[in-house]
């Protein structure tokens, strides 16, 4: 375990993808609270990104083209890319991830593909616990991909210093979903696809809507990018840095986002706690029996359990 | 309380709606638990179908033809839509959902859209408490639809008697991730849009993998609909039915439904037992301060705080 500690701090490849393989599991164990332990002094100074939007709108390709040129600046990038629990989501984006994959291995970039497995998850302490292996790991900055859909998006959004919202022309109801309150998440809004029809008119539906709330501190760009020719991907990393400078001062912002890990690890703890004895509790049929004959309810249940041992 | 738990029974709309509205706080409640507690009895009657799919395949659609039908048969037709927490999905649905609900309130359905609003959402038990008032107002059949992404499909996968799996032509990458392993989920098979090229094919494709894997007592069914002309629809009932009939006898799968409910239930339980200490610990800004500072980790703050209250 030190071996692997020390081979994290140095960035050695093989011991973050261990280390990470140990945090990934659905179950918290001894050895994944042990690495988080021993590296969390040595976190703080990487650059979160995290980017979000709807299925389908280039987020992969997007990510393929700014670690390549992160990288090329001399930047150590590391992506990751959260799986939707879905069967759907996961299928049709495994083409684009595949040939994200294959740009990041050629600019040697790292990347790591985290899946929800289970009923329960735990994939939202995974990911911050990989983000945290990676920073430790000497990762200048770290770019969270999630599929756009379900709870992972809210991790991000969380876990993330800057969020990037990416949208693209032709959105219609969505761009009017985002319009109803959904812009408070976005740090950075990119509009992918700027050589097709309605790019421009979605830019200056954006930042028209962003214009009605203008904020004292951060008012969010919009950058529109071509990702087959890469412009406007400069002035988007200039954003980037941007946005990062801005965060890494902002107090609230830091503090916002140790509560939220926080109150994941504690929720995390509490059902690790109590872990076995739910388990034999479950295990006994006869439990289950009286449900299905109608002799208790499932609130009834619980709060025998519960108060038998908590 | 007790005119609530009777309005349940008697099927009153505004009672049900209530109730609803009661057991769809994210925090489970005083009253949620009672209004489960009381009618658990009076449930288990309703046919539960769970509708799931990638998205824009039409399931809104075919929801509205299904439940017009069923209701001209003089079945009491309940339906539950399930928002993803993403604000992506629920934008791009919302035109769809609106015209199946003028559908719906035509034919004299009920319909209630279920949305996952919180970090740690509370969904999965808000769906499970919904079909039981559902199920005891007397429903009889409860249809629950999911945006085809996130933790919510596999709630409803667990939750369903039967579930209906719907494809069209021209998915590409997703069926080969469906064929992958996921064609497990399915009791029941659908391609939509049997006008368009490609739909037959995509028939054959799904039938012949599944011909691969015959199971000796429930072989899931390929049914063709054409939406716009209702072709297939009658068969499509047929399926349902006959699985639903199917369902009843098999007390594996009543087990494991009952199981399953049971784990969440006993998780919500955990975590609303200790909601107010963990509030309050998070509620101390030294406590995230100490993080900030690095003088402790989330896991051993979590591990702490744990120790003194469980």
């Amino acid at each position: 375990m030190d071996e692997l500690i020390r081979g994290i701090l140095k960035g050695d490849r093989r011991s973050v993808s261990r280390a990470i393989s140990i945090v990934e599991n659905e179950q918290v164990s001894y050895n994944a609270k042990k690495i988080v332990k021993e590296i969390f002094q040595y976190t703080g100074r990487a650059h979160i990104v995290g980017i979000t939007g709807p299925p389908g709108i280039g987020k992969s390709t997007m990510i393929g083209n700014l670690s390549a040129m992160l990288s090329e600046k001399g930047r150590n990038v590391s992506v990751v890319a959260i799986d939707a629990s879905s069967p759907f989501s996961g299928g049709s984006l495994l083409g684009n991830r595949i040939r994200m994959q294959e740009s990041l291995t050629r600019h040697g970039v790292f990347m790591r593909s985290l899946a929800n497995r289970g009923l329960k998850g735990g994939l939202s302490r995974s990911i911050w616990d990989t983000v945290k292996i990676l920073d430790a790991s000497g990762s200048d900055i770290i770019i969270v991909e999630t599929v756009g859909a379900g709870q992972a998006d809210l991790d991000v959004v969380n876990l993330a210093d800057t969020v990037i919202m990416v949208l693209g022309p032709g959105l219609g109801d969505e761009i009017q979903a985002i319009k109803a309150g959904i812009m408070e998440i976005g740090t950075l809004f990119v509009i992918n696809k700027m050589d097709l029809p309605g790019a421009f008119i979605a830019q200056k539906d954006i930042e028209e809507t962003l214009a009605m709330s203008l904020k004292k501190d951060w008012n969010p760009p919009v950058v529109g990018v071509n990702s087959l020719t890469r412009e406007g991907y400069e002035e988007l990393i200039k954003e980037i840095d941007r946005h990062g400078e801005y965060a890494k001062g902002n107090s609230d912002l830091t503090f916002r986002k140790f509560r939220t890990e926080l109150e994941i690890t504690i929720d995390e703890e509490l059902r690790s706690r109590f872990h076995q004895e739910i388990r034999s509790f479950l295990a006994d049929s006869e439990k289950i029996k009286a449900l299905m004959e109608k002799k208790t309810d499932p609130y009834s249940a619980a709060e025998n359990l519960i108060n038998n041992i908590a």
